[in-house]
């Protein structure tokens, strides 16, 4: 089994974002076993370096979102760095309105800190309280960090649960997103790769004719392998060309894929497996 | 010709974000005949709602970019909603910095607003500039309106060009942005559809079975219609079911196109037509 074994046991783990991210939170659900320590990254970027140069074995970012779409950077970084995909993980995502107050009084709270998009993502909830004024922060997690530091009760954040627990503030009210269908996915990433699971993801770039990708999607079609993504990221402003990710569940014996990939590999350019991993679950927030 | 014809001639025109936006410039660009009014929208909903209920003729919005990614919540308003995309339009972004000051004076720079994102792309620019503190905004443009109503020249902002020309603050530095290569593509959307273009979106769903990708592409390489762009969006949170969203190319006949989308609905569980448009330029920002 690759996402709770012992072997990431007293590891360091990176993960994007501040203490009380939802990356944070989704570092919690994967790595039960409580690793050593956790580091919080300023940037994608610096997650994957983190891994990359060693000072953490696993790193955890945002993969993918069903309202705001798939994480063009997170994408990149896959490709770019040489580090493998070892595990996904699948948060449904709530914000909630945080605060010092023992109890909501609406009537009291004069400014909601968070990022600018927690707050577009609740605007049912400032149309119906019209008084109160956003105020943006670079992320969820710092709203909160914020209003614990203020000492008037007037002053709420939108944030995470987690975001809540760590800055010791009452949640006043829960799910107040517009949406109620929000999911993301996280991909963790390390070093060393796994050669098990029941997901891979993989990819490849073509020839930009037409029938291409038709061509490219044969293989799986033939061997049963079910895809359940694919993605294409044009190399805008270069000539066109496109990088194509494709993530697929290894449903039958394992010689299938490998056929698969080594069909494949005769009609791409370029081809490259980004990990082998066991299929996420998901956990509420 | 779709998108420089009399057709628009003063029309009402809804555009996503503030005075300022991309979106303002990218409706800049591509209505070069000057439309009767622009319509700021304070959301990609509220845009397409403008044109649903007839306010505008047209509405524009982003719909992917090549950092961040698709934007997910703009498929899904293309899918719901019964506009079509009539036109497209790319716009290469750059981050200025912008400010009352008439020159640079580095040393002088107290705080610099912008978006978060907006500050986080430019994190070179901080880094080389450790005493600047970052000051959150909802949007690029609101940055600029923000500087340009405080005295103190030690105060910037991250934005584009259109918002320092809108809020008569000068540009300090051009192109701060860490990443030289990040392009927007815009969807331009309206009630009544086109029915001529070099470019066509679709969107359909598929049971969720090996090789069902496979069949529906199959037509289009048979025919020879080259795909632009594909995305697969999970309808997450309920049973695993996929949309599939695909922009092609039109370069033959157009019998081609509407024998290989007979041949789709075959294989597919439902099929809508998204828009045909002509392919969109890329502008600089």
């Amino acid at each position: 089994m690759t996402s709770n074994s012992d072997s990431y046991k007293k590891k360091n783990i990176a993960y994007f974002g501040s203490p009380g991210s939802f990356s944070h939170m989704a570092t919690q659900v994967y790595f039960t076993d409580k690793p050593v320590s956790l580091n919080s990254q300023p940037t994608l970027e610096a997650t994957f370096q983190a891994v990359e140069e060693g000072n953490a074995t696993f790193g955890i970012v945002p993969w993918e979102n069903s309202t705001t779409g798939s994480i063009g950077q997170t994408y990149d970084l896959l490709l770019e760095s040489k580090l493998s995909i070892v595990g996904e993980v699948l948060l449904h995502i709530h914000h909630h309105l945080v605060g010092k107050m023992e109890t909501m009084k609406e009537e009291k709270v004069v400014h909601c800190y968070s990022h600018p998009q927690a707050i577009s993502q609740c605007d049912r909830f400032f149309k119906l309280h019209p008084w109160i004024i956003p105020k943006f922060t670079e992320d969820t997690a710092t709203a909160a960090k914020e209003v614990a530091e203020k000492r008037d009760e007037s002053n709420v954040a939108i944030s995470s649960r987690l975001a809540a627990k760590i800055y010791n503030l009452t949640i006043l009210r829960e799910g107040i997103e517009d949406n109620q269908n929000n999911f993301t996915r996280f991909a963790i990433v390390s070093k060393k790769e796994n050669n098990e699971g029941e997901k891979m993801s993989i990819a490849f770039s073509l020839t930009h004719i037409p029938g291409s990708l038709f061509q490219a999607l044969r293989p799986f079609a033939e061997k049963g392998l079910n895809l359940t993504k694919i993605e294409s990221r044009p190399a805008f402003g270069k000539t066109w060309e496109y990088i194509f990710f494709l993530d697929f569940e290894i449903n039958k014996k394992q010689k299938n894929v490998k056929e698969a990939l080594r069909e494949l590999k005769e009609v791409t350019k370029f081809i490259t497996l980004l990990g082998f991993y066991k299929k996420g679950n998901i956990y509420e927030t």
